[in-house]
């Protein structure tokens, strides 16, 4: 099975679960609205692939890691989203969940779908029981405090922000958690991925910020420009646009050195390349073609 | 060692370990802010109540559950008190999160109490390695979706309201699922402590709804009269007051009387006799004396 037909059935897996009897409606409309149709899922999936390259020596495991990733994901969307922080009423080209269900549902979308993440790891993992006490620790990790993407955004209410720790917390975190959770879900030592996952993180920083000033609504289906709107940092206002491309090809470089010696090792680095190809916004592509 | 005692060694140690570094510091602060000092703990009480009646042969995880509870219930309230929904200004008699540090801080305090609670019970388990996942899923089941406090809370957005799913989601899923963990933690047969939950929990509402009617905001520490600001159902209104106090002592009998036979039953009787006598308004307890 390819890697997004797991993915996908994870999910759903978890979404019917919690949106079982169908009551009460509009919030289980709305955190099947949060995670379907999805982004580009890049965090289960590389998630998934550490764990294929690690052997794969439970499925389940790896596909209860995998979801719990994206369900943490989309949660910080859609409270990333909310009239407070960002206040963008489009998200993956359709409304945001605020602006499609109102503040409170997004709200309370956001607190159900950690809740659910923790829950799939707890529930989908009896095959592999010793694995999921260090799953949920190093996801959780991933997303909590004082290191993960809660938080990289609270940062943002900092008098000054420490730049490092902003962009580990906020963006690194999340992938370091996916690699590591991959390598733990197969058995495997995670030591011998956090670097891959810290690497591929400032990569997505770099491509993020420049899809944030390059593209346009049409291409990233969300709003651009909220960098500069918000006065946070990015690698394009302090590197200028060819900086930021050089910047996000040695992050890329990186990414690819930092894979270890295993038998999966190329088809992770083929998925890392295409990745980055994916990443930069098409105008740039092409003018760099 | 005292209940008390316990519950606060549990929830210094897992705040401590949230804000090591003391970076962030505005969400470390406002993390500590929600959750000491603490109202009653009745939830994490509950929990620990059960377990020593089961004979307590896992104290770490039966402290590391009551302190996930209770992490749980202040995310809730963070959450309640935003301008979205009570749009509170008091909390346990000092300011809410949100009027303290912020609506940015307070969303992202409630994400990180919540990762938080999965992080504990993850990590502080390691000696009964076995009841991680069920404790997990147990008191997952009691936050979240279909039937957890999230799924009660957002009953409010619904068009018509299913009185008896709000009141068991909204209040008595958490102590239900103390009950329920309390008896995991300690290796005993959840099955026979969920009705001792859900009667506390049906107390418990009938009381909330009498303190929001009958009692002024020195003696509970919150705004009263939000039920009927908010237009949400409220046993007062629907029964009159004489009617919520007979319902009071009738759940309040329900409950002792679902008390299972065991070593610690008297004790257990006897906490929840002195916890309804706390509930009651003292103006109220007064007047009927």
């Amino acid at each position: 099975m390819d890697l997004q037909k797991r993915i996908d059935r994870g999910l759903e897996r978890a979404i019917t679960f919690a949106t079982a009897g169908g009551q009460p409606a509009k919030i289980g409309a709305a955190m099947r609205h949060a995670v379907f149709p999805g982004g580009a899922r890049v965090r289960p999936r590389l998630c998934l692939a550490v764990a294929l390259a690690s052997g794969d020596r439970h499925p389940e495991a790896a596909d209860a890691a995998a979801a719990a990733i994206e369900l943490l994901h989309c949660a910080s969307l859609v409270h990333d989203d909310l009239p407070c922080f960002d206040d963008a009423d489009i998200r993956r080209g359709k409304p945001s969940v605020h602006a499609a269900y109102g503040e409170p549902i997004a709200v309370l979308t956001g607190d159900a779908l950690i809740v659910l993440a923790f829950e799939t790891l707890a529930r989908e993992c009896s095959a592999a029981p010793d694995r999921t006490a260090p799953l949920i620790a190093t996801i959780a990790r991933a997303v909590g405090m004082p290191n993960g993407i809660t938080a990289g955004q609270a940062w943002e209410s900092e008098p000054e922000i420490d730049l490092r720790h902003y962009h580990r917390s906020k963006t690194g975190a999340l992938f370091t958690g996916a690699t590591a959770a991959g390598a733990i879900a197969a058995g495997a030592d995670p030591q011998n991925w956090y670097a891959l996952g810290e690497a591929l993180g400032a990569a997505y920083q770099v491509a993020d910020d420049l899809r944030d000033s390059a593209a346009d609504i049409d291409e990233i289906g969300k709003p651009c420009g909220q960098d500069a709107a918000h006065q946070r940092p990015n690698a394009v206002a302090e590197l200028g646009l060819t900086g930021a491309i050089s910047l996000l090809q040695e992050t890329v470089q990186n990414a690819a050195d930092a894979i270890p010696e295993c038998k999966g090792s190329s088809m992770l680095r083929d998925l890392i390349l295409a990745e980055a190809k994916r990443l930069v916004p098409k105008k740039l592509a092409q003018s760099a073609a």
